[in-house]
């Protein structure tokens, strides 16, 4: 009758094993509401509904990255509870909007399984996706996580490194935004105070979001008992005194959720994130840190049939008290064992939509 | 024209005197947000819609902690404002479901005054009720708190201590979820990513929550404020400083409500709590502290008429600064004057909903 | 193709200028319950949907300051980002109720202009308008800032110092709240739990308000957050390091919003704010500063046609560190170049609207 909830080791694990996770959640305006008040998000979409009618949308949805880190949450009891470290994303897909009143489900089926040679840890390679009450899938992704073995002679499942795209395919990528005209697209600009749209961006670019913002150890626990996610290194004071680190970890999806506040400058007209093609935590963040970001354009991508909304593919590296204000290679800063990577707290590779001037000109 | 709101003192109560406290309160779907955010609970009843539903409900219930909260507050402005001390609570029912969009307001009688020999504080006890906007009674409850007097050589009201149920009666106790089917006993535990049901609770058995939750002024003052409680010592650092305790106290419903979120881990499929027999704030709880909780059953009850849903009596210790990796005699913890007692900061003795096995096998 | 945001310097404005800000913001019920959180508002009109019916509005209507601090949180990326000052307010005019679901959004007007004789910095004077999704004028405000040059050589637009109205005129004073009957307003003193009215409070009168808040930095942080404001002193810790504060800055609205939460005791009564004539920001405050709050009556006014609801004049000082145990007097610390003036973060001169005894007497 032990009710011990200690989550699952490495060796509990089996390849093509499928996971509901438990404790579904509905979602509403107080959600988006802590949110903007624990990130300071401004994405207008997401902001005004007023904006979100513009795009053929009822209402506001709820910001994808609020979405992405109650989903993932769903996630920790049975994935990551004993997890030594969260290694990467990949394939994150944002497939329906999620309006006010939806409740989320999760699941996760577990695609790869690599023990490591101490035998003391193993890589656990999960693709989670995220429903609605109606069953609709609005958001699917793709993690990997290095999990302690409870006992390091047992036996582990078969090994298997499963193969991850590198970018999400461009015939999956879906926006719900439509813009219907031109006018819709020049009140869509007041609306934003912007005129940058997709067609001002270019390959390269660096955008320099001048905005920093100090994180406080009761704003990073807040936002991650939003989520319900209940992953001791982020709340145990006491626990994490004895670790490495000394003290509590920011969630990375914080961290994620703060970079993206942060980029609105210089990117106000982007609508939603419609993929996360990789994203990695380049370094832990602690409460007392201030975050930058910095992005760079990687690639313009026409969406198919579509000549009102485009998307941008973009590299956003969020930093570590090095502000605005101070030199940096982006490109030295995006690349492993450089001296400007020491700066970097999280690196990631995604897509948003964008309106497109065609309408306008 | 003095608009001094000094509150009442021991002298100015009267046995039988009826108090409308003000400032009545609409609950929100914010409201709800808020609270997961403050206190990460995860209690699948209050986080579904979905989950509601299958109990029988449109839509979730606010967290009984969150409306005891709120309506504990509406009191203090005319009950504890010169408290020296809240000594403890007795005959908590929650009878009915609060939604978001109620309102709530609450009342109290004076049922027990009784002068300290030195004459410069007593013994106030309130029976509490609070109704919704259709005057129907949601939660009731008793406490009892020391209380300064202004003049110690003022005559003050006539002694009575009134006796107290031990135990909220069985008949008293009604829970407003019912399961309608095996099938919907089947989805909840799917719901819940738990298995452990009424049936499989023992008296006597201790369940250790893995969880811990350090405590931050910002938090605590977050939560005392969201129920719109005045009571100086959980604001006031500067006041505080010069206090024995020398800080801001965290207010005891925030350590509740903690408490009740970390007990979630092995408590999956309760649903709702339906009484508190009786609490106590053993220490006091300040910024910094890390709380832990333990749980024993009490007691298995069967609810009159009903074979779905059952009642749990439960013993949560809230422990500071002791995880759950360290040990602890629970039977040594739970009795005054023993050393184990140290790190008891909270001692409740409540009961929950949960559901039976006898729909499913 | 530089996207640096950089905001508008001094000589970037130009007389008569219109300027739309961007990302009007759906406020919600989300929102009412974040900011209940932050400062432990209880105004009466703004906790309670019944209340809010007795004075004949549908439901609970958004807190005033709330309105005003994420109204004027819009107009900071265009006229204040490169602000060495926020110098002061005139003319604030809440002209409609705002409920949840309402959009906001705000366009500005520089009215005045000056460069100072160093070159370095100029004054910039708008008159600022908020309207929701109807297009109806929710509220309306005049400020100035002191703002930096990019360029001390560079010319600046035309100088004119707009005059101000000391206080806004009575005619421009309205009340969306209406009592029908005697009933309706003994029903609201049931509510609120007091009994003063517009008639119980005198010319000259100093209110003493018992309670006192901390600041902490997660709080004026998430405050400032919900408005979506991005002024990096309230954010950037690191910033700050090397500034002459050598701190975050706490946002001066959530200062209003902490004080005016603090006046509740001893105005119980009072339901919105119809005006503010004039506000400044004393002194900085910072994290660590426990604030208090007393208030002198002004003036009372009765309102046009009106004998069910009165307005009172107020001047309500903000104090650090200088609780209600204190000395103070009030003329002195109102008075600029005192010694009690030092304790003094804010000085506001405002208008509440609050019921007659007429209907009751």
């Amino acid at each position: 009758m032990q009710k011990d909830r200690r989550g699952n080791y490495f060796e509990d694990f089996q390849l093509g094993q499928v996971i509901q996770h438990g404790t579904p959640r509905t979602v509403t305006e107080g959600d988006a509401s802590v949110y903007i008040a624990l990130t300071g998000a401004r994405q207008l979409l997401h902001s005004a509904s007023t904006a979100a009618k513009l795009m053929g949308l009822d209402r506001r949805p709820l910001d994808d990255v609020l979405v992405f880190n109650i989903a993932f949450g769903k996630t920790v009891p049975d994935v990551s509870l004993n997890a030594v470290a969260n290694l990467g994303y990949a394939e994150v897909r944002f497939t329906e909007s999620v309006f006010a009143g939806d409740t989320l489900r999760c699941e996760s089926v577990v695609i790869g399984l690599k023990e490591n040679s101490n035998r003391k840890t193993g890589l656990v390679y999960v693709r989670s996706t995220c429903c609605n009450q109606a069953g609709r899938n609005v958001l699917s992704w793709v993690r990997w996580v290095m999990v302690n073995k409870a006992d390091p002679a047992a036996k582990a499942g078969g090994a298997h490194v499963p193969s991850l795209q590198v970018s999400v395919r461009l015939e999956d990528l879906t926006s719900a935004c439509r813009l219907e005209s031109s006018d819709a697209l020049e009140e869509w600009c007041e609306l934003s105070g912007a005129n940058d749209l997709w067609d001002d961006y270019s390959p390269g670019e660096v955008i320099v979001h001048p905005l920093g913002m100090t994180i406080e150890d009761a704003d990073h626990m807040s936002a991650t008992r939003l989520y319900q996610n209940n992953s001791k290194p982020h709340f145990d004071a006491l626990h994490m005194a004895s670790s490495p680190l000394g003290k509590r970890l920011v969630y990375g999806g914080h961290v994620i959720s703060i970079c993206r506040a942060l980029c609105y400058d210089g990117m106000e007209n982007a609508t939603s994130i419609l993929a996360i093609n990789g994203g990695s935590h380049v370094a832990p963040t602690v409460a007392g840190d201030t975050l930058y970001a910095r992005t760079q354009v990687l690639e313009k991508v026409k969406l198919p049939g579509r000549s009102d909304v485009g998307a941008l593919r973009l590299r956003t590296l969020g930093l570590r008290n090095h502000g605005a204000d101070k030199p940096l290679d982006f490109h030295a800063a995006a690349q492993a064992n450089t001296q400007q990577r020491t700066h970097v707290v999280l690196d990631l590779d995604y897509v948003v939509a964008i309106p497109r001037a065609s309408l306008a000109r």
